[in-house]
């Protein structure tokens, strides 16, 4: 049987066509992951997705959010899906096989999140900033922009499928998301203010930054220890500028 | 890449959904298999499917038939689809995983076709009848039956799959150990001044800091990065202490 889904987070990001999200949600339920994640769907669509057969419950169960970022907050793995190859990513870029091993292992002992961007565009650099790798499901070079339900419905039978994959033992709990938002913003702030970090470019730094706070592979316990470190410091640049001032 | 499907034929079986027809042939298209059949197709819904995006080449190349028989006339393998379990199957059941191992052999000399039925009732005995044996697709036993398209899509994408993907090998480098004491050096400067470490504890604070700074994991480029980012933070911290004083 399929393995256990169940800490997996399937999140669409601005979906547009009713079909789609259904189709997803569908094959959602024949792989057994229950939790659907959408991001500012479109609301008419997400209406009338709700009301498409076969996997009714999983829809009405399906949260809402703002933003990337509030809906990735408690998973511990972040994984853009993309059908891009050759722009200029700035992430590790894996195949489906590969990345579904890795994804397999995490999901043993921790919430791992995937992506699926708008039907059109796809995921934003700035939906990727959230993300810790992105996968790609291995196409045609000639024709890799897959339909977004049958994208959904391949990632997951590679997820569920019966391999012999050794869970990892790991006594270590990886940061969530949350804490890796919360490093980010604090080296951001201290950046800025010891001049880092030029005024005009805080949007494409916040990006840089956020990426490579992702790529440090942080546990739960050091992301705490490297808050606490750099609100110390923080701190210390607020409070001298101010005393100068 | 995709191994090559050149050899297999996909079939369906009276098509009533254009939608689906059309994600049929976008898969198709995705995991560069060129050769479809169609079967007594519902004509309104074939015509209707022509016009899809994506895949218009290879739906105006699909050949109809009037009977299975005459589909897979030309194929040494025929493999039908089926969601179902437990009826009295007549035939040899094989998970898609076992199952596409077989049809990848047979495909490297011989043609191969694959069957898919009606949306709503699945192949008939008589379809079955052509088959040297069948598969289907691990999904939950309580929510087995699979949309059309989607099950075409996760059926080729697990025939064109690499089953031999070893992980990339990873073009970056990883910082050297002299680049990761530089960073616990800036660090603990910064730490210092702005009183996250108290002067007694130093010592032991140097060992904490370079061994979580070593679990960083970090790759070359980010180490440098990382490091600029802490000279100039506490280029800051000492410059408005000096400033003040």
């Amino acid at each position: 049987m399929p393995s256990d889904l169940n800490n997996l987070r399937v999140v669409l990001v601005a979906p547009r066509n009713p079909l789609n999200i259904g189709a997803a949600a569908r094959a959602m339920s024949n792989f057994g992951c229950s939790h659907l994640r959408l991001v500012n769907p479109y609301k008419v669509a997400f209406r009338e997705a709700r009301s498409a057969v076969g996997a009714g419950k999983l829809l009405a169960a399906a949260r809402e959010y703002p933003s990337v970022r509030d809906a990735v907050a408690d998973c511990s793995l972040v994984i853009g899906t993309t059908a891009v190859r050759h722009r200029e990513l700035q992430h590790p870029l894996r195949r489906l096989e590969i990345g579904a091993r890795l994804i397999r292992r995490k999901l043993v002992s921790a919430r791992v999140a995937l992506l699926f961007g708008p039907e059109k565009t796809g995921l934003s650099n700035e939906d990727l900033s959230h993300c810790h790798w992105l996968m790609h499901i291995p196409t045609r070079p000639e024709h890799i922009s897959m339909n977004l339900g049958q994208a959904v419905a391949v990632c997951l039978y590679e997820l569920a499928r019966d391999v012999k994959a050794q869970p990892e033992r790991s006594t270590t709990q990886p940061a969530a998301s949350a804490a890796l938002d919360r490093i980010s913003d604090s080296l951001l702030d201290a950046l800025q203010i010891s001049g880092y970090i030029k005024p005009k470019l805080t949007a494409s730094a916040e990006l840089k930054v956020r990426r490579m706070v992702r790529r440090l592979d942080l546990t739960a316990e050091d992301a705490e220890t490297l808050l606490g470190m750099l609100r110390q410091i923080g701190w210390k640049l607020h409070s001298e500028g101010s005393e100068k001032a």
